[in-house]
């Protein structure tokens, strides 16, 4: 089984710098899966209230535990609060219930999903809530401020109900006025990062403020094809550039191996997912071998400042990254 | 004379849709530029702290009021604020000293700058402060967060020393959370904004909240070139582009006159700058004239997402367009 390295968080947590990313694991699958990720040696997973899974990730879990596979303190468990739930008095209640799901007492790991504030819409009438826009109706902005947020989030820590906490999908600006209000820096930074989005400088303020980097959707638009998204089905797939294939061949290593350790040398932890048992450990190995820089170099020169994951891609007419 | 069309802000001020831009005008020539400005018809005349000639443009000011050209309510006169003045208690000190350097009373139209707070210089240490980063040196970020400058800026709003009130550089995220908090909202957006940064998502965001935009650097890359900026030297001129050359001949207008109207038509007002009376009078007549919808569609798909305006692009390790 593969020693996966970890990183120590800002606050003295450890993370694994691989993980599984729950994201379109469809609920039918997602216990086996995360039952057999934890046997392939994951340790890390990667949830949110938004995957619409939680309650299939903590039968994964609890099913490997029972066994004896693993113990709870040597999982890392992160999860997200989505947008709909940012008020600072819906915080907690939606950490407990999604805590409730997974049938565990604390997350390792809590994220503010996205830099935006939603409606509040309560569990009983729709969960996963969503971004909650039906193609016609209006957006439904919420009216709690990032840093109401925040500070209920620093809660969380503090209570006990998340060990760490951080965000995701939050840019430069909204990070440097963050530091301006907050007590608790974030641990983590979760944002898309792949070779069409090289975000150095995202980066390099993250590295000044020792929080720890996590990219996901590393193979590209591969994770957004699957959503019908157009922008993504016209754009050059990553696991078939040759620079890739190249770096692979050389390294007797698969392409997807050698995006992840694109990313992890650059510092980054990474959270693939994958549904065969082969590529789950594939994924897994991405410390065994080294790039080299000017490979780095040649991968990181594809930038084209291209992010997938926005939801006017998905037809919402939200302008959170505009 | 041109009659410039104004249209309407949030709060129900008057605004001229075209402008003159004081950004890098030299002390030497300011006043008089201002005042023979003011002699072509311009009415707006956008500056700022950071600018270092709110003295002079307030002489040139001064001279055209004192000749009977015009009256100070006929002129819409900008302004905005430092990042290093982002702390509450510093925002009217510094809107006063710069109202005094203008000899004026009221400013028209005040932004905040940079979604960005400094540390406070006094202006007896350093004035205008700048970016404050000599190469060596750590970067002196402030403490206040944008909430709270807001929360200033509204204070000047109604004490009259701004009439409207707005911002600058703001993307769509900073815009969705300063709308939690705002109980003023932005009359105005100023962004770069030309054919190579189009940012159709976040002029569809403001348009939302009626929020007006104006677009800065409207030529491209050509405003960056004189601050020896290596990513605009690289970067093909909009004046001599073939998409651009082709519309200006079609219509007998310039090359200018087709991006600033290509912005007018997008909804946008514009503040170029020139230091030639023909040019100063051309920039002035931008709508006279209709693009067809081809056209605009035309110079759109230029767009490659490309800020120029970033302070990592003049070697300032400030990560805030990060």
């Amino acid at each position: 089984m593969v020693n996966v390295p970890n990183i120590e968080l800002n606050d003295g947590n450890k993370m694994p710098v691989v993980g599984f990313g729950l994201w379109k694991v469809s609920n039918d699958t997602c216990a086996e899966q995360v039952y057999n990720a934890i046997k392939t040696g994951y340790r890390l997973f990667d949830g949110a209230c938004d995957y619409g899974n939680e309650v299939e990730c903590g039968q994964g879990v609890a099913r490997a535990i029972k066994e004896g596979i693993v113990k709870r303190e040597e999982l890392f468990l992160v999860s997200k609060l989505w947008n709909s739930f940012h008020d600072a008095d819906q915080v907690e209640p939606i950490t407990k219930k999604q805590l409730a799901d997974w049938g565990i007492d604390y997350f390792d790991l809590y994220l503010i999903h996205f830099p935006i504030s939603l409606e509040y819409v309560s569990p009983e009438t729709r969960y996963p809530p969503g971004w909650y826009y039906d193609g016609e109706s209006e957006v439904r902005h919420g009216k709690t401020s990032l840093e109401s947020t925040w500070k209920a989030m620093e809660g969380l820590k503090k209570s006990g109900l998340a060990k760490s906490i951080g965000v995701s999908n939050y840019s430069g600006a909204l990070l440097l006025d963050m530091f301006t209000y907050a007590e608790i820096k974030p641990a983590t930074l979760q944002i898309e990062h792949h070779p069409y989005f090289v975000q150095p400088n995202l980066i390099k303020l993250a590295e000044q403020h020792k929080i720890a980097v996590t990219a996901y959707s590393s193979f590209g638009p591969l994770s957004f094809i699957e959503c019908d998204m157009k922008v993504a089905e016209d754009t050059p797939t990553l696991l078939e550039h040759d620079i890739i294939k190249k770096a692979a061949e050389k390294h007797g290593k698969t392409p997807a191996q050698v995006l992840l350790r694109w990313a992890t040398q650059r510092g980054l932890s990474v959270i693939p997912k994958s549904n065969s048992p082969k590529r789950l450990a594939e994924n897994l190995d991405v410390t065994s071998f080294d790039l080299t820089s000017d490979e780095i170099s040649q991968i990181s020169d594809l930038d084209r400042g291209l992010k997938f994951n926005v939801p006017t891609n998905y037809g919402i007419p939200i302008y959170v990254f505009a």
